[in-house]
């Protein structure tokens, strides 16, 4: 159950208008990696985990602290969106950035939105629920968390030199510290699930190993595509992250089975079929009576 | 620019035929976390990156094996389509799991694909351009292309249950074997971003840091949740991964910025303002003369 | 910004498992007319409103608390999808509905989610944000809203009959009176606007009349199928429910403007155009030079 | 079986070309509120309907004329987007508009379309069924196209501001009128449907009230945001507009059951379990075998 | 402008309800390739025609006659819905394939449509614009429409196996009946087309060619994947079907362009760069001030 | 299985940025008929192709080649993307056209992508799997690959006239050549299908006809618009091209079934029913005891 506190985290108020701007700040609210998504992926996890304590009410917390965030940006979006150009006309009128902001600008926001913020991302392509994963293996989705949490940050600090607001600046500078912490807290959860001997790698690990291909394909880099620089990395020699192997390279792999023939299918279904040329007509007749 | 080899990596023969089990292995072919992602992941992350040598090389090879993977996950869902019960009549005549298989069955497979794969998931729903990211920066990419591999590693292991083919399952323990090392080369990798002085903690590490915010936000849990549970965990204090602060813990975060106000919008927009009952139709109409 | 109480607002524990009705019951979770759609809506709407007061604290009220039916209906589902068969052999071995539950379930449940909901419909299909709007209109973003709360208990209402399970209808119970409370308060909402002098009929009222249109077009039923039957209904005849005009039947409309030419294309997108057969490559040709 | 007349219903034909116009116009063409929505619901509502007479006669009655409203904006699109500039070089080559038309001008609206209108949004995210919904409840269909006709009104009507062509703005006033009176046309069906005792609040009526919960929670406001504005509203006191209950406001919600402790899942789904890290693998061999 | 005849274009009765089979017929509706398709796409491509007399003649008058067939199709799945098991518990109760149906059905049928046919594929899919092309190129959109009826056609006959009922067998014959004609129809237009000389082959053919490259790349046949079968069929010697060319075989196609390295990135959007790994956060820095 | 050949089929660099063009560009790498389309088209149906041999080996070494064609374009879209102006502030600072550049620049190139391209179409709509069918039949298949390849031409053609980049109109004449000899190829495919006796018109030609209604339906135009210039084109008189049959000309189709009336549905779906109004409730009430 939630309650609502209608002042924000952090104050969401730029200086002026800019509605091409506020098209673009929509990819950190409603985009792959925006604020809906790390809100709906957190409190999903959380709700879905079987594991009650810290774990739990570590999703729970940042999850719904990522709803906040939601609220901010559609704030900022609102008052980006303020006395833009609607029309070319309005747009040409306005100083030499006008009929740029009138061209740059999302439609929908006015069309649609009537001046206010979508759930979609800086092309206007709705936010959708396969931006999401709550797996039920905490270390896959921690690891997921890490990076949802660094494709963020990163994306605020592309939109802070796109720019020149102060206000806009200040509430972003307020994100990337949290995508900070943020990604701090991920991994060292990952530390702390190790530790607690709740899971290590690889996920999952407790699915027996594969038995006769762990030793040649478990621990083997594969070269299929020219040159041979990828040999001088760490992962194709050495011992693996996971301390239970040692990486191999292998520049010329062999393919283990033969061209896959297949046989003729179900004539009913009309596929094109080997070798029943003359007589599939009859075939499917005989099938249908 | 590719060259294809017919024979495949590995062989992808079921035992039987088992339509319901097909539609579940599309999840692995085109879901968010199947085959069709990280091919086309990796090759994009690879064509679009800046840094010629190991790291492209990498990217590249990794991707050409995944089409490979493709290729046989396509080419053991066509095999187990064969033979399948197209309608309820059949379903029932055949062994007690002729109907279920019936109503497990992916209709599609049969009226659009003529018993062939579909890229779709589970449910056939299509795969998109979404599920993949290319971020330019490796440091976060290598964060998602670890999780990718946990995810679908976990997915086929999950799928290794839901079967007793010998030949199905003899395909999953090659894949599984696979993800063990892509799971393991994605981490090597990142340590080598690393030592290599290219990247690091927090993605990305090149902005400078948020000023007046980071002491206060950079590393401070904020539970916004009820319960205390989360100040156990190692992420709530003690020193943080990136090796930059020191984590706190707030159970009672607070606001920073006043309930937002928002000014009347653009009567144009005919969005309901305050205060403007009256006379709204009066400004709308002189704006239009 | 928000605060989570780790309580849930209603129980929400079936009796026993059940995969195949937790796919169903998907639908008032990830659904169109689900409980995402309608917290999200209602959240988008009170941030996006300018109108300070009553309104913005209702639309706050009501988005915050179907945050919290969406937890609820989370958690349902990920009971019910405890020990669920994997697998056909499974579901044979169980008791006679074993098979069907597992033909029924969306294998997605599993394999993706790993036993926890899902953000979808279902079918398995993902949320997306164009299932909400926030128009910025009230009194039309109201009657959305009546009409969400009425699909929404539609809905439930249809779910009740799909279930035996006493723990399912006993939550389903509570959703029904709180879709009951929240479609009389969208109708009063409705009411207190046109009180409040703030909006009326037709939306948006502030936009001048069609002018020569009104009188011909704003008011007339125009009968395009046949039969007649239409003609004896309350918006064929009598006074309009906007108060501002007199509906008036017309069983033959006429055509106002003739068949159109488009004028041909430009040739440079080489559309198929009238009369220029032998001209059309020099026509190109010449521009490219 | 549909008829077509090649006259239209209404003229379409702008005094000029626009393309970034165009692109916006496509907002009531193939957006969530456009032409194709209506169109595509009153006919499925009608199709599905199972009431003979005046109901069924008004659905497809609608529907139909709103084919006519997708022919006359499709042809004004494609009128808007004749002598476009095609590049950059161009745009820059006309007026002092040329630039801006260019930029914010749909680039699909060529390269697909060959200067003919889409099936799309104002971004060029394709029309989908999702927008519609036929549920077989006339009153909770009708109330759905009461806010359809509101919500299409009022984006006409923002349209009517952003352009300056007199052809345009003939052809929205047209629709202006007949959005008009649909909406006054599905007020009186939902009049209708209670005169003739089909339907009635809150819908579905026919179902059996929620027993226990009417009381407590069929007319409660629950107040879950911080502050009471809301409680000066209609819905927070006196009689519900379903005739049936009386308002009541509660500001302090309360919680009716525990936080959801989940059980351990089962294994072989690899979710992190509670109390299990050292046995789970030894769990998950026993079942494999 | 359309009118709409209430009658049917061809009876849509069947012999008894078939909920999981009228999830099947859905395809043909609502799928990629189903009659919501065919009649939006010629529709269009009539829109957007540039030549008016018998081309645009033709593709608005068999648009009109496909919408007649949405219709014949969504009654029919209103009707294979009645009498649906509801529950598993129902299912149960029936016939051997009450369970089965149960499980075989798409649940939104019921608890979106209220038992009425939905705008979506057999597996729940909404569909989308994205179906349906309408070029302006006439030859481009002909082929197109060849292959829709095709497949088309090839899916319905696919259906006329899935199901033993007599009347729906009735109408997937006059839908075959129809779809040998479109099939032929679209045929005889591209051969009209190029008899009254406005289009030819290859589409484009007004583009000039590709000057130096049509000789070489122009008709040359290369082999991407093992083995050489491909040499002996008919599109690897002998002359084109254009007229213009003659064929070639190389089965070792060479790579004309050196691996590209890509120049390092702007620092402000933080991707991995060659070479700056000590100096990347100082660049950033300085340009930010 | 594939290899990779880090070089390029073809040159890929334009002679200067241009990030508006960029966004263009990207309608034929991840739009409905761009590269991706086609590589996964043609791999599909090759890996589901039942027929070793020529026609096996025909779509495995196109859609290999279609693999490099991705490749090329996602290099020339990086590279047209570098030096982008990043802010309103920037872009009015270049030349005449750097505010247009930023203003019709897709803003998830920069944000997300990093400078990179995008599985995604002009619009920023991503790819997905529904843009491809491989059904089995390969005659329905090749005429969708020869109209595949002339929409791609028709689209590259377009995109020719949208820049003055020497670099980027060379890459874009290959690829000319390149859909030149692709639609010739298919054609030619088309005819070695029906000189080998596997498929012929209509497809799927094994069906056995439509019985009763081929001689009525299987070969008569119905003229459903208004006008008759139909009348005068090849499809409605004279032999049809499948040699079957003739032609006929109907300019007044008639309806072959009465107006369907639906049966009142299952009154636990709550639809509206004829005259069951008094009683529906008892009804319900009675089936849930």
């Amino acid at each position: 159950m939630f309650r609502h506190v209608k002042d924000l985290q952090f104050e969401a108020k730029p200086d002026g208008p800019d509605a091409a701007f506020a098209r673009r700040l929509q990819e950190v609210l409603g985009g792959k990696w925006g604020e809906m998504t790390v809100a709906n992926q957190y409190l999903f996890q959380g709700w879905n985990c079987r594991l009650p304590g810290k774990y739990k009410d570590l999703l729970l917390d940042v999850g719904t602290e990522e709803m906040g965030h939601v609220e901010m940006i559609v704030t900022m979006i609102t008052r980006l969106l303020d006395n833009a150009p609607l029309s070319l006309t309005e747009g040409i009128a306005e100083d030499p950035g006008g009929a740029a902001t009138y061209a740059g600008e999302n439609p929908a926001h006015f069309i649609h939105g009537g001046g206010g913020a979508l759930p979609a991302d800086s092309n206007g392509v709705p936010w959708n629920g396969a931006f999401i994963t709550a797996s039920g293996n905490l270390l896959a989705d921690f690891q997921l968390n890490v990076t949802s949490e660094a494709q963020g940050r990163l994306q605020v600090a592309r939109l802070f030199h796109m720019t020149d607001d102060p206000g806009v600046k200040q509430m972003l500078r307020f994100l990337l510290a949290r995508d900070t912490m943020h990604q701090n807290m991920w991994l060292a959860a990952i530390e702390q699930l190790k530790e607690d001997g709740l899971e290590d790698m690889p996920v999952p690990e407790a699915f027996p190993d594969s038995g006769e291909f762990t030793e040649e394909y478990g621990y083997t880099y594969l070269g299929f595509s020219s040159g041979t620089d990828a040999a001088r990395g760490r992962w194709a020699s050495g011992p693996s992250p996971d301390g239970k192997g040692e990486f191999r390279y292998d520049d010329n792999p062999r393919a283990n089975a033969p061209e896959p023939v297949l046989p003729p299918g179900d004539p009913r279904l009309y596929g094109t079929n080997p070798g029943v040329a003359g007589s599939v007509v009859n075939t499917v007749k005989s099938k249908l009576t």
